[in-house]
């Protein structure tokens, strides 16, 4: 049997999924958090089974070891041999790589050159590009699929920063935005469900999970995005700041006595939602509390302005959005957050059903048929977008 | 003769007023440029005459010395005793200063604490404090207005960063914001023109000039600003990179070999519409090349991308903007800058009367009776602010 296995690394996670190759059918996935902690987990779900383990300290490499091994001991493959190819998540291609890529002996070197532009993601993700390697057959195709490529559509006036031209040139410094490879396809998969041509949609979608980015596209592409140059800009985030002055940078140097790097991973781990409310990085711990907990009630608020002041400005950039579209872990299952963001819409003539809103499952309409803007959630699938960028590559 | 002197030092120049007690009458005024470089120059009006002279090396104290001999050699004042206040613009008060205040030996030292709020501006203008301390008699106040003020009375949720909690607390880290003397006089200017009270606006200001803010109010306060904990957030500036991912400052720390201080400089100093365009830090420049130079070209649509995008985050947040008003060296004088600006917030329903806002003087509304937001053109006049502050605290 032909698979594509689709291996999709965080910085401290890993989610995979098997695929066949013929038609996409999901044959199994899996996913392991708290990577190198004495709290490592693997979870492998398998025929509707799902069972998981406590491995303390598990490494991605033997993350991705275990996991084939357990597809052979359960029988879904023969042998690695029935992979015939694998494709990864990459944070950042800069701007060396621009469309999905076969990673081999000979471009293996130029993508770790880009770990700068992702330093909790890229060393990670192409530790499991080099393990794979190292297993699977070396004719087994790695392709390395980006994120930041569907973001290299963006015109130059919203992907530059204000810094001299020189060095945005000289170094590749722009906005490479994140979540690239679940806005696209979320952007198809409006289309699709709208049975409205990609080309006629003025879009904004909302990726809402652990990590947040909200992305405006017309005309198929990209047109802005809340993420940066990295992760860290745009909305907050369960640890991540979002955006800020970034003369809090030398301040905050000075007064805690940490190097940059240190100040930017306290700003990537120990900010966002955790850091105001002192709660929870869980959206879902911050609506239980805040009620009661002025801190978590403020990261709410904090989150739910920023999103708006997003959607508002990307709403002119488009010239007037005709559909908002929901997704990810939050997106998809914070109705009570879909309705507050939704709510300060109203001034653009959005409304939302709040029986569509809180009930039914999968993807739906939750605006009213007089909405000025369309609202939707739409599940998004990572893994599966990956395995079709696979497929068109290989 | 009672009279108020007004002193609005910046980082590299130095305007001030003479003001008649009694009724703010403006006696005379004057401008010093470049200070403490080879090109630096004195400007001194008084009754329609202006008088320019070029004074290498300039200091901001030998500057204020020869302003006030200047005042005594035309017979404005016959001795410094005629000036029974002066009126300071300080940047940064932080969450210390709530309001305007008299400095003197008993808080000078506080204040001093407060430099590394705003590294470029607070030393110098704490510098024009004390050269006045020492030359006027020590019972003539001293009165530091702040531009931090204003902004202490915005909402948490759009005065916090996604920081960890206890930062902002214990190191004063939030939204100050700027020009707050000047959006502070303009929301007042508009409510007079208009002859609306104040509370009834929902306005949204445009403090375009060599640095630029843009800010929301509503029942009189400010409930959002595009500055942020320095003036380098926001939109592109002359010379300032305006807002950007903070975790390209490591980034360029480690390309350019620079320390985060250096970084921070070069953002504020050599970026934003200077170090895109390669042409020029004055927009006059850009708007003169950007038909032909592609990088002029750059600047500027950048520089109106991010003001609109401004302007419709805060509209939303204002839950629909009533008015719109444009101030300073660009929003007074660059009519095919507001004019590009407002032909993006058409699907807002903005409308400007071209007639209107290329013509006349002046303040005046330039948008058209069907337009669903007003907008307005008001010059500012951040020294008659400072100078009514005074009034009000001695």
């Amino acid at each position: 049997m032909n698979n594509i296995l689709v291996v999709n690394a965080g910085s401290s996670s890993l989610k995979w999924q098997l695929f066949q190759q013929s038609d996409l059918t999901l044959l199994a996935s899996g996913l392991m958090e708290r990577m190198n902690t004495p709290e490592a987990s693997f979870t492998f779900k398998f025929q509707g089974q799902k069972e998981q383990v406590a491995i303390a300290n598990l490494s991605y490499e033997d993350g991705v070891l275990r996991l084939l091994k357990q597809l052979e001991d359960n029988g879904i493959i023969h042998s690695p041999a029935d992979i015939i190819a694998v494709g990864h998540r990459v944070v950042a291609g800069a701007t060396t790589f621009e469309k999905p890529t076969i990673i081999d002996r000979t471009n293996l070197d130029t993508l770790k050159q880009l770990d700068k532009y992702a330093p909790l993601h890229n060393p990670v993700q192409v530790d499991c590009i080099e393990t794979l390697m190292h297993i699977l057959p070396t004719n087994v195709p790695q392709v390395a699929v980006f994120d930041s490529q569907f973001y290299l559509d963006m015109p130059d006036e919203t992907s530059f920063y204000g810094l001299p031209y020189e060095y945005s040139q000289d170094y590749q410094i722009r906005k490479y935005g994140e979540h690239g490879i679940s806005h696209s396809y979320i952007l198809q998969a409006t289309a699709d469900f709208l049975k409205e041509p990609v080309a006629d949609l003025k879009l904004i979608t909302l990726h809402l999970g652990g990590g947040s980015s909200i992305t405006a596209s017309q005309n198929g592409k990209p047109v802005d995005t809340s993420m940066g140059f990295t992760p860290l800009e745009g909305v907050p985030m369960g640890t991540r700041a979002g955006s800020l002055d970034a003369a809090i940078v030398p301040f905050l140097m000075n007064e805690l006595d940490k190097s940059a790097d240190d100040v930017i991973t306290l700003l990537n781990a120990k900010s966002g939602i955790l850091g105001v409310s002192g709660v929870s990085a869980d959206m879902r711990d911050i609506q239980s509390t805040r009620a009661t907990n002025p801190r978590a009630k403020l990261a709410y608020d904090m989150f739910i302005t920023s999103a708006v002041k997003f959607i508002a400005s990307y709403h002119v950039e488009l010239g007037g959005a005709n559909v908002i579209t929901f997704t990810a872990g939050i997106g998809e299952n914070d109705a009570r957050l879909r309705a507050d963001i939704c709510a300060k819409l109203a001034v653009l003539g959005v409304q939302i059903n709040p029986e569509l809103n809180e009930n039914g499952s999968g993807a739906r309409q939750i605006s009213t048929p007089d909405s000025a803007i369309k609202v939707l959630m739409i599940p998004t699938n990572e893994e599966l977008a990956i395995a079709n960028h696979v497929l068109t590559t290989i």
